[in-house]
């Protein structure tokens, strides 16, 4: 073998056969949905059930926060230069960083570092917790994964620790998150678990390597930054000059969810 | 209201409260996929099971196609320089073009414009074929959406369009482009219909507007990238020279798909 | 010859020799300008004098605009949220379309099919002009190339008209462009020429290929896009929302260049 | 002022007046350089004569350097699927990192640091060399900036250093970076200082700020980048399967250079 030849162990193609992770592709469509083939794409195997809906969960907790992140205003400022869809939406996964969303990758490295620590040593959860705090302090750094802008209790926070439970994949890290923020609020320094903070939780607790951990936030933000050059593009001039906040919401009320299986 | 402020349709968000189309996020989660998630956002409406079903199977469809396409070349090459996980995934999103996934906005304004310029006139579908094979001789332009360098009976472009039989989905578009690979066969010029082909035909029969059309080959790929960096950084040496086909695959052995639930 | 076997005709590589175009880069460096290399490495020559005059004077004129335009906006939001110097560059050069800078290619595409369509029978230019904008109303198009929201009388295109007056490089584009202006302006509807409707019209007389127009932009605002990357980083907190226009200028005061050999 | 307000002092714009740094840019056209207006967007001021020259050698350096260095790759696969000029030249920006062009950054922080823990020390440099060496060596860590994998005696290096000797502009950085090059082939295992790191110690002696550093390098590679896009998309097929070094050089023959004003 030539040094010029390399391997690789995700997809294997020949004439009218497309094979990933080993599965026919065309025999896993329509028995498996996309959120199932991102986990097998990217872990190497399907997820369990559970782990399954876990992730879909997460990804559509994120599919969309609003036309003022900056990862929107990036995308929708390219959009209004007249770009094409996907240079428009690399603007927005190019400003998908350290400050915006890449919160998700620190505070996994946070946890998974924390619980390495007191492996052999089983200290209660809420000594980790109080070390963590008082070494971010310490060094005067931000505790990520914690604190918001606008939102003091994210729903969707709540709703994915509530999955989480409900699937029996809350674990470690799921305790340590929530283990740092009572600590900080019988400091009387309450800080709310943002959403980046809740997936990185339950991503530690899926066993997910936290170099993947930014992959399932822009993976999600993508279909949002989709519908934001779509609608930039067909309801705005080109070479406005958009404001980051001073926009109103005017699309559908306020609905209710029914199964459309139901429906 | 200053001509500063403007409007947008997608999601409204205010203190601890996050809807999206309408819809309260955290209500969502765990009750819809992703892959509705993703039809939402994007057309402003949750879709039926049946639309629901097709759009999983075309995103699941496109994942990924091995080490050989351009795109994920692009991706390994810029995650071989050491590029963070977001850039190094742009890189292949920016090569998603007119000759690399671009086919499906080109074979459904194809369609669209045959099938528009049809109306009133209700020709028999084999005359349409024609109209638009011989107006693509004349002006010596390939016909989007048909032939493919490797695969002559694509599995993904026959499961595709027996989904879209099965869930009574497939429509006009799918006849006129099964109507022109039938009368190129005819001709003694068989051209076999690819993935892109199939899945912009049934985008025509979804009523999805041709523009958004390359959103759904780049969402559904972005797991293959976000794989292929990972492999490539933890497997290989930086600044290796990448040869474009001499790879071997060397994952998971072939197996076949078993129901998790049934396991 | 294996048919993976491709040529290039740009640069040879071997040990300890490097050699752009058939020159040895370290015979140029010390002798030629980035500039004069800038046009090496494009065009295959090095430009005479005058060109290279006119050629530094295009890519100073475009350094920077300001804080106000699309490409830096989506930079600096980039960088605002933690983005590496490439990547929020990036940002910036992906907003460089249609509706900002790429007006060049539109307008040197634009004299050049006008100046095509005349050969052989020389009309007057004025003549020309017309044919021109009859042709854009009519199919109610814009003129790429003319027309600023806030300058009336641009000093940069009026330099740089000076300058390939003075160089003796203007020619048919340049006369063609002048003439369509002040066509408008006796129909009363005056549109002044922008800086990439002058740019445009002088790389017209330079021969330089249309499809290599908005290089010459965005290889030119690649600095000014650097230096708002690091003035962004340094000066501001991360994910500041970023007004558009809200801004005020608090650097040097108004200075005029001395020649710094005479200092 | 609302707190919405900012400010910038790169370039102040009104009306017919466009100021960069306090200079009227059409008063810098046909007076200064595009090196000069690149310095000075930067830096805030121009540069001495000597300073603009040393510039102007180090972005003519590395403007490219032929068809198999990542950056190129990256930017021909995405070229080759049709990508727009400034995406494709995108893919190549976004693969300048650590491993490649990023070496810079790296070494002026290794020299940067070094002299800085010298201060007030005042050891021989070959002191400060060996300190440099071992830590690396006991962190086993590669030395930034040295090492080429086909260069031995880069003549880029070379003229860099002669050059800064001539301008008088070698300080403590081009010394320290020359005594770790020494020690290292006294002790038996040489390793040439790369263009990077010529670049870097240089970049020190101007007093850039390292996080500048990639920008020289970038900046100086887009007219190269530009280039292969246009020779790809003229010259060969789309979608061809770009091997990464099996290529032949069939530009001009070696030819050397001729001042234009003596020509």
């Amino acid at each position: 073998m030539s040094k010029e030849n390399w391997k690789t162990g995700i997809t294997a193609i020949q004439a009218n056969e497309v094979r990933l992770r080993g599965y026919r592709i065309d025999e896993l469509m329509g028995k498996i949905t996309f959120g199932q083939a991102i986990y097998l794409a990217i872990m190497g195997d399907l997820p369990s059930n559970a782990v399954a809906k876990m992730i879909e969960a997460i990804l559509v907790s994120s599919v969309d926060h609003g036309a003022a992140t900056p990862s929107t205003l990036a995308t929708r400022t390219a959009a209004s230069t007249g770009a094409p869809l996907n240079a428009a939406v690399a603007c927005g996964l190019l400003s998908i960083n350290r400050f915006h969303g890449g919160a998700i990758e620190g505070c996994m490295e946070m946890l998974n570092a924390a619980l390495q620590a007191d492996e052999g040593l089983d200290r209660p959860i809420y000594d980790i917790a109080s070390a963590v705090i008082n070494e971010h302090r310490e060094q005067e750094r931000r505790l990520p994964g914690l604190g918001h802008r606008l939102h003091t209790d994210d729903p969707r926070t709540r709703k994915l620790f509530q999955l989480a439970e409900d699937l029996s994949l809350a674990g470690k890290g799921v305790e340590l998150l929530q283990a740092i923020n009572q600590a900080l609020e019988s400091q009387g320094k309450p800080l709310p678990i943002n959403v980046d903070g809740a997936i990185a939780a339950i991503l530690v607790d899926l066993d997910i390597p936290s170099p993947l951990a930014n992959a399932f936030f822009f993976m999600a933000r993508l279909p949002g930054l989709v519908a934001h050059v779509y609608e930039e593009q067909s309801r705005e001039r080109p070479m406005r000059r958009i404001h980051p906040s001073a926009h109103e919401y005017d699309g559908p009320a306020p609905r209710s969810f029914k199964d459309p299986q139901e429906g």
